[in-house]
């Protein structure tokens, strides 16, 4: 593991800012961004945090995202809205559609905004964050370039969609459920690989689509998707409501921008709001949702030293730890970071 | 495999009917009911069917179950419903629920409709089907009785719990998700053990909470989410939206309508609609879910005899074909539904 080095939540914001102002963003552009990344790097998802500052600030340079794209946010029904993202940053066309979303559901009790011509927008969760934080139940999911297969098939036609469903809790930490389709990620078959030793069944396939326990043959096929056909569907049905629905691309029409870095991805993203004040009373939800964690909470578990939690518990414990004593990132990083904020 | 015979969908409907009148419910709950029951037998998920009739209508008559529900809409905003469903029939409270929601997205695009003190309401994929055929975006999902453990755990306190996402498509072949949580259901366990047989590796855990492939020792046990701790999460996420947002009853405070027939079960359900014509208009939607079904279905198949398919595509082809050539359901089956319509 490369050393690591401890910065405080505020400098570490501040780097991110000034490394997206300089590669063309406004500053409120790069102040949104930058939440959602550094929120990742709190919750301990640092693969969706400020470390994606290298390849995205390439990215606004070379042209392949537009660091000035007009975000324009289409009204489309009391309770529905349609963002195009103009090939923007993907966490400024997020956050831009989920405050959307926001300012609806107030009217109408929910909504859903759908964003096209996006981008990678970093890590789910944060966006489910702050919806919980307004007090809102929130459903969401993105698309993305191809890894997986649909079942069945041998060759990569879908992304490995990450989904999330989350409600909020009245003591700040909430149910956040973020999840992506595939069994295991790409990085635990290479770590594998690295270290010669074979994978589990069922977590990939051979080029060929056929089932396989060797790294390498798995790292040229295809990750499977949890459950089989169920995760497959699952993947495609977030598809759905992120690129067919919002007029944009899905599945294998998506540019994959490690391939293609100087291209528009096209990613599509979703965010359904519904609001429980509305349904129940806001004392009534907080109370009920307080019940449903004691009753998961207290579940006998199967071994002793490991109790059952809940999703999203150990990322928003990670994020109240990081609030209080700073994050640890790697100093190459850090030095990657604070040059890019230099210019 | 008991003989079966050929029914033709409305005098299985007409059957349906009459059972469910002589238990008590009006003709229209009752042809409500059917609608969704007799869906799930053309669709082959006769387990979800008329063959519940039976149990259905003990219920029915036990007091277990309320025939003369006053079920209440109650429209809490212009996109949301609570609907009480006063201990009546699954199938009726999720059928009059739908309408709810399909009232109400055609006014502001989206709808969320959530249904408490309700019962096993059959299956999901008929209510998708109804949704779709109106042109609507579905997503939706039921709680039920406790059959899993929250991941890590080793006591049941969560069900089993279906979700599905669905979108219209323009020759009626809709794109339809309808999962539940586990690997396997406890179904297959059993032919299992009734065969002699070990169950494969991650189907189910014991008693205690520790792997098994002893088909016996898994049926004592409980049946394990796919992906793990990824499929509790959802099973979890789904109870939220069914039971939490509703004021109504989750996880192990619902009650086993197997273990207590003669009390409320406390069921709750969802459906959420959204409008993809006021989104992106009708036509564009329909071509591009006509883009997305072809992508999938030409992916080279793994295996070639097995070409890859869409979530609902064979449960539609049977009902396809049911409406042409009526169901086959066996005798005994067909003699009780009679005995329950004459009374």
């Amino acid at each position: 593991m490369a050393d690591l080095i401890r910065i405080d939540v505020a400098s570490l914001n501040q780097l991110s800012i000034d490394a997206l102002c300089r590669a063309g963003l406004s500053s409120d552009d790069a102040a949104m961004a930058t939440e959602i990344l550094v929120a990742a790097d709190m919750m301990g998802v640092g693969t969706h945090g400020v470390s994606r500052l290298e390849v995205y600030t390439d990215r606004l340079r070379s042209g392949g995202m537009n660091p000035r794209a007009r975000i324009e946010v289409d009204r489309r029904a009391p309770s529905l809205a349609l963002v195009d993202g103009d090939n923007g940053l993907g966490p400024v066309v997020g956050g831009k559609a989920l405050n959307a979303a926001l300012d609806m559901v107030r009217e109408t009790g929910m909504a859903y905004a759908g964003c096209r011509n996006s981008n990678h927008f970093g890590a789910l969760m944060p966006y489910a964050l702050r919806a919980c934080e307004a007090g809102y139940v929130f459903i969401g999911g993105t698309n993305a370039s191809t890894t997986i297969c649909p079942w069945g098939g041998r060759q990569a036609r879908l992304g490995n969609n990450p989904f999330s469903i989350a409600a909020p809790c009245a003591d700040g930490f909430h149910f956040i459920l973020d999840m992506a389709m595939s069994v295991a990620a790409r990085g635990k078959i290479r770590v594998a690989r690295d270290n010669g030793e074979p994978i589990p069944e069922g977590w990939a396939v051979d080029k060929n689509g056929l089932p396989t326990t060797d790294p390498a043959a798995a790292l040229a096929g295809f990750l499977l998707p949890m459950g089989g056909h169920k995760g497959s569907g699952l993947s495609l049905a977030v598809d759905m409501l992120s690129g067919v629905l919002t007029g944009g691309r899905f599945l294998n029409t998506i540019s994959s921008w490690v391939d293609n870095p100087g291209d528009p991805s096209g990613v599509g993203h979703f965010f359904i709001l519904i609001d429980p004040a509305r349904l129940i009373g806001r004392e009534n939800f907080a109370q009920a949702m307080g019940r449903f964690r004691e009753i998961v909470l207290s579940t006998p578990p199967a071994d002793e030293s490991t109790p059952v939690i809940l999703p999203g518990q150990i990322e928003q414990a990670r994020r109240q730890k990081a609030l209080a004593q700073g994050i640890d990132i790697p100093g190459g990083l850090l030095a990657s970071l604070k040059a890019l904020a230099a210019g």
